[in-house]
């Protein structure tokens, strides 16, 4: 069967709250800069409480890689747990007004759509605090099959693997990937995702994975080296391919039987690389869906993540597609 | 008794819902660009589902007011209807992160958080359609009796002369201000509005009001003529003081027995008018609270408004106190 999408993702749906806030906030707030912390429903309300007025939009990391590819001109689809409230509706339709589909149940009765608290210091850096909520809800009946079995590439969000239900649903949705013919993609999304389940993960990995996204320091976490080479080294028998990114050094590209790296993109000016890694994966698996050398696939991959960091916000602000082809790409 | 705040300002509390739309979408959604129409539910509803994927943040006139009053250093409360949801929890989060007193209870199982979808073409311009919702439920009941009282000034949002519940709301208010020996301001908000009220208008000012905010267009509806001089001239009948306001020709005080014009604030690029006339009496509205003379006042509105037409988004970026006094204000 030809594939109706691209790419189907499957991640935590997030609405991202932002506000300014200074240093002497994020110390009173025993907040450690730059990092991503879980945190349950009183904790969010008393540090949203002391938070500064925000700006709301939709986020989550796979859901930006979905915005990514929607913008390259990829067919799209998301699954991901919302509740049935006013944030939830408005996650539903950023996601369908830039094209994907988006079809998951949203949670009734039970917890609120899920939000990403985000104090962006005065130096650009962004310290993070996740409520899940409903999107910790994700199950195994929310992996819709047709559409699945219709995607050239299923990619999955890393941090779902905290959840032991959401994980039930990745080895459904790998099941019937490979059923259907279609690849696994796999990022790891974060270094204590890797800390708190490397065993898990790494049988995963070998044993569903066809395609896998780390940045150095979650590649150097999974295997367990300080040595960004090594890692690379190491993780060629675990895996098809790794898209290994390194920030302004570029990514590497691992594959059976040779290494290749890619030069990041110039950026004129860093204004914030939330989102970086989430439109690398965006360039790179449309790239995979179009059947284009690997040495592409990352520089398409290069090409949205530059434009990410040059702007506040983890989604593109211009057509990747129109940019790619600037690039003559 | 000593006032506890400069200004307890009454409006519609209002999330902004905001997304990029370029000419034929306005066309096909038969918007007329630039300006503000009520919408029910299902327009509201069917109108999102058409539009981009947007960033939201808490908005309304007189919100934005209290925000660059807030921004001022000035003391400030708000009173308007949100419902108890997430946007409801959103807008009063904004409200009282900025130090402002929002007391106002929420709407509960009635109509959900208002809210404004504003379609931002190429050229800069908004085009908003608001759904009221709870915003829309205010009554006199929500005017509260110590704090009307505790307030020098009492300023009040033209929109809300539409449901005649809110109106009463303020004749309530007026009536307990003048009691307590403070002052009532009225913010004209629309021309349209002053078309569907005229008459109603003009006699709550010539009673109840001490300080009129219009800009060209709406001072010269209510006066019915073409000419803003004849205009100006024509409302020193009606009211004590009128700020009036006229974009890039800066503003017109009269007052009892006199005229002052004063310039605009030079602004390097407009980039979002929005904001502008709100802006302008938070700055004017601090200046009467400190007693300073009132083209003092007007340049404090100057100040205010050049700040945010230089950004997108109608509440102030930066310190308003830090900015005048950069102006020696």
């Amino acid at each position: 069967m030809d594939a109706l999408y691209d790419v189907a993702a499957i991640g935590n749906a997030i609405v991202d709250v932002i506000a300014p806030a200074d240093e002497t906030f994020l110390t009173r707030e025993a907040l450690a800069k730059g990092s991503m912390t879980l945190i349950d429903q009183p904790r969010a309300e008393t540090l949203y409480a002391a938070m500064a007025p925000g700006v709301e939009m939709s986020g989550g990391s796979a859901g930006n890689t979905i915005a990514g590819l929607a913008s390259f001109g990829g067919r799209a689809a998301f699954v991901g747990k919302v509740a049935a409230d006013a944030l939830g509706d408005i996650y539903a339709h950023d996601m369908r007004a830039m094209g994907a589909h988006f079809g998951t149940t949203p949670l009734n009765g039970g917890a609120a759509t899920g939000r990403c608290l985000i104090n962006v210091t005065p130096d650009g850096e962004r310290t993070m605090n996740t409520f899940l909520g409903a999107a910790g809800e994700l199950t195994a009946d929310d992996v819709d099959v047709v559409l699945i079995e219709a995607s050239k590439t299923v990619y999955l969000e890393g941090y779902l693997f905290d959840p032991m239900e959401a994980r039930r649903a990745f080895a459904k949705a790998a099941a019937l990937a490979h059923g259907a013919g279609r690849k696994i993609a796999l990022t790891l999304s974060d270094a204590f995702v890797v800390e708190r389940h490397r065993e898990a993960l790494l049988g995963f990995i070998e044993t569903q994975v066809d395609v896998l996204f780390a940045n150095e320091v979650e590649i150097c976490s999974l295997m367990q080296t300080d040595d960004f080479g090594q890692a690379a080294i190491a993780v060629q028998d675990k895996v098809r391919i790794a898209a290994l990114t390194r920030g302004a050094k570029g990514s590497v590209v691992i594959y059976p039987g040779g290494v290749q790296a890619v030069p990041a993109d110039a950026v004129d000016k860093v204004v914030d690389t939330t989102g970086a890694g989430d439109q690398y994966a965006a360039g790179f698996l449309l790239g995979l869906a179009q059947d284009r050398p690997l040495d592409v696939c990352a520089r398409l991959g290069a090409v949205a993540a530059a434009e990410v960091i040059g702007h506040y916000g983890p989604r593109p602000n211009v057509s990747l597609r129109d940019l790619a082809a600037s690039r003559g790409l």
